[in-house]
């Protein structure tokens, strides 16, 4: 939608293709991970990249503002403007950056950024000094090979320490089990959360045995979040894509399909019977280019299929995308049930946060239903956008 | 950005990760094209879908408002109130978009809609007889199985034309030739602007031959108006992606990469000189996911990689993404050069289309500099986002 859509009362109104957000699934997978958390013993600050949505993050905390994580500045500023004073960007600092940084900062939020090096530490601990505002940093850590960070046992961890404590603005280690994305074994998933663990808890104690305080102590992915079984030595736990799932994490076995709490609906536009193909008006602009699954044992293609009322169709998968074109066939290459022009379906992603960042917004559904027997829409949530 | 961003002079100002226009290279794809098919003596009908600028637009009809196609509803609604008055919609029409269709109609605008059944011309003929407005439809035509539309041979062919002349909707065909972004040779390339021509000048001699006016017969990709040698019978050319052209385009041939126009300005934000990686905050959100050249002889992973004033840094190649991380590896393994946290780079992508996609608008460029040798910025040019 060019602005903000006018109200839909069910899904049979908007104009496809457009995302939808399963509240009450939504509800539920955010309370299966902080049961998990709470028996761990370790708070969670929620990534909110996925759902870029003040309404969902009502959702992580019981309707207060929460600790959060974010990917973007822009991030950041919409949800210190909606009451949340407690963020974490978890990108690496760029030195042009610290402005947006500090002007939070002064607005009375606490806004952790993150670094790897001691070139960054020194470009933020300057402009810490100058502005006269600390500035907390994480140092990142890598326990896998995956991203950014140092080793646990890197030398310059101590130094960027010092560099940070100098300044008043060291505040911890953070690390994120990238890998853990392809860990198709819960038991490598519990490893994997265990390298997470590991990698940060060496680092604190060795920056604290140089004298340098560490007070948070960040680990998190989907997969380890729900894989951890000790979390010693851990401040908090991230999590992001959770709130959602999708079929990559559905993949891997982190949740089930009848987990997933976005999809988007699409209308039918045509059909290919000689092919087997049915097209519809959503392509890749709505499910976003994506492939996840495509080295995972199961390929979706662009997406699993369902009905109007989130019931899958049996068998039918998003198999190609152009632009504005999507194509439904058979896995079992036979003929597609019968889905005249004009029949809405709903696609499941691969990747919620690639798909959900091809909208402005959310239509929001729960259990209830129109007297045609179509999905109600109880409300439209809009999407943070940009840097 | 979350809003109309505040004028940048140089490409060293805007925050990053923000997408880039050189407008030189624009002007000068768009009259490579346009020198083409004057040759070839056909009027262009550029599709809007990549750039979705009404400023890039104004390039392609040297600042008047010409005929356009458009992959939205929200294209054209956007290109009619910036005045543009005749436009084809060329994704198969779903029912329940007419409306939008007639609304556009009764202000004046001719709105050609597309479709493939009979189904479909049966509601649109409905629908326009209802309103008491024509709506000119074509009929999509399957010139190479690459996805919807009738064989030009098809029995409802005919059918399809005589229900829409019935109504005062007939105005033609379209054709498009997908399998052509595969087409690796110059000569597969003029065999499938061939195939594409012969396809809807046989539909358009079955529809006449049946007695039914055929006023529009229309071909175009962008790897096939490129390598046309012959359009007789055909009445408009079009094609998207060339205003801006990208890796995929250039790995077929159809471009130099020196014709890019289109570039992502990221910053390096690390270094892990043991993986001989240098990371950026630019991810697959700044870059979108596609991998287009993956199936090419050169996979230029997630893009080729140049210098703030667009020189290419030789070898270097953005081989991974993560949402808001770029990792950038030379492509002989070996070491990058020096790029020191803050260096901005610019990313060139794979697809155009996608990348765009992925951003607000575009920081317009051309060849002059501030004076300190940066890229002057001259305009920002918002997209037209959504359906």
């Amino acid at each position: 939608m060019t602005s903000a859509p006018s109200p839909a009362t069910d899904l049979s109104g908007p104009d496809t293709p457009f995302a939808v957000v399963d509240v009450d699934r939504t509800r539920r997978n955010i309370a299966r991970l902080r049961a998990r958390a709470d028996r761990l013993g370790v708070p969670l600050r929620p990534h909110v990249k996925t759902a870029k949505s003040l309404d969902v993050a009502a959702l992580l905390h019981d309707g207060v503002p929460g600790p959060v994580t974010v990917s973007t500045l822009a991030e950041a500023e919409a949800f210190a403007a909606a009451g949340h004073s407690d963020i974490t960007y978890a990108v690496g600092i760029a030195p042009h950056k610290v402005p947006r940084v500090l002007a939070l900062a002064r607005r009375g939020v606490t806004l952790r950024v993150l670094l790897d090096s001691a070139e960054q530490a020194r470009s933020v601990a300057a402009a810490a000094r100058e502005a006269g505002t600390a500035v907390p940093a994480q140092i990142e850590i890598d326990c896998d090979g995956h991203r950014g960070g140092l080793v646990p046992d890197a030398p310059e961890l101590t130094v960027i320490g010092g560099i940070l404590h100098d300044a008043g603005c060291l505040d911890g280690v953070l690390a994120h089990a990238g890998e853990s994305y392809s860990a198709s074994t819960e038991e490598e998933r519990r490893l994997a959360a265990r390298g997470e663990r590991d990698s940060v808890v060496a680092a604190a104690g060795r920056l604290r045995a140089a004298g340098l305080p560490v007070r948070t102590v960040s680990v998190g992915s989907t997969p380890t979040a729900h894989a951890a079984d000790d979390l010693t030595g851990v401040t908090e736990l991230r999590a992001g894509n959770y709130v959602f799932f999708d079929l990559v994490m559905a993949g891997l076995g982190v949740c089930a399909v009848d987990d997933l709490a976005l999809s988007v609906v699409v209308t039918v536009i045509g059909h290919r019977p000689e092919y087997g193909w049915v097209l519809t008006d959503g392509g890749w602009m709505a499910m976003s280019r994506d492939r996840g699954t495509a080295a995972q044992a199961q390929d979706q293609g662009y997406g699993l299929v369902a009905d109007l009322s989130g019931a899958l169709v049996p068998g039918l998968v998003m198999t190609a995308a152009s632009q504005e074109h999507g194509t439904l066939t058979m896995r079992d290459g036979g003929p597609p049930p019968a889905l005249p022009v004009g029949t809405r379906l709903r696609v499941l992603p691969n990747h919620a946060c690639a798909t959900a960042a091809q909208h402005r917004g959310y239509h929001v559904v729960d259990g209830s239903r129109n007297t045609a027997g179509a999905p109600a829409v109880e409300a439209f949530w809009p999407r943070i956008d940009g840097w």
